[in-house]
């Protein structure tokens, strides 16, 4: 199990790698005006893991042997890092209780199953056993889709897909691919992209998140636009499950009965282990850009999102923040040091100015960032198309240069969390999808309800949003909130992200776009697809596994 | 219930339209020559009612009251006639039982709600009462969705929807459309124009058919490429159960665990009564085109199809015929009798002699139909890019005149199976979707598979295919087949019928498309998605209906 990469215990990523606000000298001052918090240099670098105590394993002897048999007892794990790396995933919550060394419940073992025989004899051992068995890819979840239920009695084995990471074989004419369910995404794409091929799914957590993860959450990537979430991404999967495995060939399109694909799609593990998948992938772009603009309100930036999405013009994304988060993203901005940046700096200087002068309000205008692929040709003409739609809402268009800028920082944002909690200071995300014509009354719901949740607590907190990824029918608002850490983190956390979630099923959004339900949002589950949904999906997985062995407790308490 | 349509109880479509061929010169020697058989003038514009003999309904006195008191009496039936409209769909099976007046189990009652609180109440009954419940949307189920089990000793209530046929609220920002389930597609279509918006799904049977029935049977249209399949268009719905109505409202995706939405479609009424949807719709397009190609073969249009589907175009729809379906659709012609006509005829006389003088070999020549819409530039813009796509196939461009053609006589093709049974002869369709790799050897398996039947049963048989539904990653075969009727009719067919699904499963396609499962094709569903899949789902079903009342016995047996 060597080359199964894991995340740092303590939080997100690679240890090492931080994010660093002192080359930023806009962000303090940000944070300040923001938050009301004093930003101090980082004071340590990692957290060492004798600072917090582990639950001893709760695991009978001869069920470790047995668990070595089918796995190998050198994939066979009692560690108690390994058992704290996967005994939850990285939300707020999780992260708060991992810092403080809060283990209710911890994974007693760690096994890394080596193909899909042993997953299946590793299953077929959990029920007759009656273990408790929750699969594990990346563990980027920040639903609480990892974290065994506290109370917990059972022996609880985590199964770890981390050596199913091979890409098996590719259908070039079909645009096909099949591919093991616990890849990595760049592990996954550096195959495919060898062989001129890409998945195109980059969500947020992509460099730590594998392609059965997505599939298990429903995930979609930030180039859905083009690519499809990754419920249209995955065409045919295989599922092992206690009676057997359920084999979904690869198949464009097919009207037979309930789609079973569409069941595990988003099943958290509770209907069973997913072993591999038939995905779509698509022949790497000649070309790709992407183009930033200017809006100069939120109304004007979100009219045309939507008049991009009625187009004639596929864009692989096109994303706006509103107006906090243009601020969030300009303080962000690196300190000028080469010469070359300080014409770029002084360049947007002078773009301040005409902004100014053609009587923007500052405060309120939103960067946005759409991406082009295809042949240079294609590109060209999506561009001036799109020009053509922004410049009606009176856009400028900044070019490719903040573009490239975004392409690059995509992947980083999620350890700005980390930073936060070293800052004693919360920073979360959470994201909804709603018809066209809600967008404008949930953005104001969320902020609102964010703001009311504040006051409350008596905080200086800060909220911001962008729109992202388009369908016919409307489109995703990605909101993301901070506050300092006052006397009960738990209490505090519960009120805001609560009032979030509320705001979003009131306005007519859903409880979650990508990231999924976990035990973070089963409490709204009743409000978004009815009491006799949930009640049907119990009973789904009662039926299913009828020893509640599957990551029990997810999605539907 | 006087304003609920129905089709004719002994077959497709209204009374008094028929397949003529008395005007179509080519028709019978092609008939003859395909089949071996000679066909005579009709002898008959209908069938008598009073040629079937029809089972009593079992039906106790006060349940018929208790039935009146939820609907009204007015509503309430147990007329022969309308017991036998409802008894079935429209399968050869089906149609060869109804003109026998083989009824071995017909609905005891047909009862028409008038809005869902109805629909709600007769469901409650159903389960209070033990009785088996099967909805009705339009009829045309050729998959025996509808056909009770021939041993059920229970009552059987047939659920019309007939009377929820309203549009009721479009939401013009989102382009989305809250629909009652029981609304025939062109009532529902002319409440939608008359506001300038479309649901663009037009399955062939369609003029008879319902939205609720589409959802149902997991159905897909002709112009899916631009529209979807009922499944990408139905982003919300109302589903009655016994425990309650579930409400899925309309969101443009979302990550709530496995999908409800996706469950219900394709349910084929056994997980509960479809009542109301919210459905994708789209503003009427400025410009439509049809444009029709003919390739010099089924390889070549096969690959250009596909280069259409990855190139950068949009169309609504792309489907070419093979050979064998090329011949019958030009041996379907009219007899020119206008000069204009006579004109075409010479010209198209002219167009075989350029063909045959490029050397093609006209008895392997392929028709495609393109579909183009958008505004006037737009489709200009594409036809370009297909014609440069097709050409290097050597595909010649026949223009609009064919097209226009094809696009009024694509409701028409149902009503050939009728006049076929008259001549004694089967006709009949099924079909498939595969991957883009599979598809040649789909297509030959399945010439094959129904030659050898069509050998072993001593007939002269007919196949005949077209390629439709393209997505990235395959596409649709469409297969018509057709011989004469000989000694043991459902036998017969059960031999042909077979031989066809097998190949579909055996060379990687799936068992249906878009025709559902119901009895007809629930002997493959393990070959589909694998006996697991089905234990599955049939717990799904067990669970979700424990007394079988709703539509048993249907999708898995």
């Amino acid at each position: 199990m060597a080359h199964v990469k894991h995340m740092k215990w303590w939080g997100w990523g690679e240890e090492g790698v931080h994010f660093e606000f002192s080359n930023k000298p806009a962000f303090a001052p940000f944070v300040k005006r923001a938050l009301g918090v004093d930003l101090r240099p980082r004071e340590r670098d990692t957290i060492d893991f004798s600072t917090v105590s582990v639950p001893a394993p709760r695991l009978e002897t001869d069920l470790l042997d047995t668990l070595g048999g089918i796995v190998g007892d050198e994939h066979t794990s009692t560690d108690d890092e390994l058992r704290v790396v996967h005994w939850a995933g990285k939300s707020v919550t999780e992260l708060l209780l991992t810092r403080a060394g809060d283990f209710a419940r911890v994974p007693d073992v760690v096994v890394y199953p080596a193909d899909e025989d042993e997953v299946a004899r590793v299953v077929a051992l959990a029920v007759e056993r009656d273990l408790v068995l929750i699969p594990f890819g990346g563990g980027t979840s920040i639903s609480r889709s990892l974290q065994p239920s506290p109370d917990e009695e059972r022996t609880i084995v985590s199964l770890d897909l981390g050596r199913l990471d091979k890409v098996l074989a590719i259908d070039e004419t079909s645009g096909l691919a099949t591919i093991q369910a616990g890849v990595l995404g760049p592990d996954m794409e550096d195959q495919l992209n060898a062989r001129g091929w890409t998945l195109g799914h980059f969500p947020d957590s992509f460099t730590h998140s594998t392609l059965g993860g997505w599939a298990a959450t429903r995930s979609s990537g930030m180039q859905s636009d083009k690519y499809g979430d990754i419920a249209d991404i995955v065409r045919g999967m295989r599922v092992v499950r206690p009676g057997g495995t359920v084999v979904l060939r690869p198949l464009p399109s097919t009207s037979t009965g309930p789609s079973l694909r569409e069941m595990f799609i988003g099943s958290e593990g509770r209907l069973g282990v997913i072993t591999e998948l038939d995905v779509q992938v698509h022949r790497i772009a000649e070309h790709r850009e992407v183009i930033a603009y200017m809006f100069p309100s939120w109304p004007k930036a979100l009219t045309a999102m939507h008049d991009i999405a009625r187009s004639d013009v596929s864009t692989t994304f096109a994303r706006v923040s509103d107006a906090h988060e243009t601020a969030f993203s300009l303080s962000t901005q690196k300190a000028a040091t080469s010469l070359k940046k300080k014409v770029a700096a002084k360049g947007q200087d002078l773009l301040w100015e005409v902004m100014r002068r053609r009587g923007w309000d500052t405060d309120e205008m939103c960067i946005s960032y759409v991406c082009f692929e295809g042949t240079k040709a294609e590109v060209e003409r999506r561009k001036k198309t799109v020009a053509s739609i922004v410049k009606q809402q009176g856009a400028i268009v900044l070019g490719s240069g903040p573009g490239a800028l975004y392409d690059q920082k995509k992947f980083d944002t999620p350890y700005l969390r980390d930073f936060l909690l070293e800052q004693n200071t919360i920073g979360d995300v959470s994201e909804t999808a709603a018809p066209w014509s809600k967008l404008t009354t949930v953005h104001k719901a969320v902020y609102d309800a964010a703001q009311r949740a504040f006051d409350e607590q008596g905080k200086t907190g800060w909220i911001m949003s962008h729109m992202s990824h388009s369908y016919h029918s409307g489109a995703c608002l990605y909101f993301t909130f901070g506050y300092e850490i006052g006397q009960d983190p738990h209490a505090e956390y519960a009120v805001i992200k609560s009032a979030v979630q509320q705001a979003f099923v009131d306005a007519g959004g859903t409880l979650s776009h990508h990231h999924g339900v976990g035990m973070e949002h089963s409490a709204w589950m009743e409000q978004d697809v009815s009491p006799e949904g949930v009640r049907l999906m119990r009973s789904l997985f009662e039926v299913a596994d009828p020893g509640a062995n599957l990551n029990p407790g997810k999605i539907v308490s």
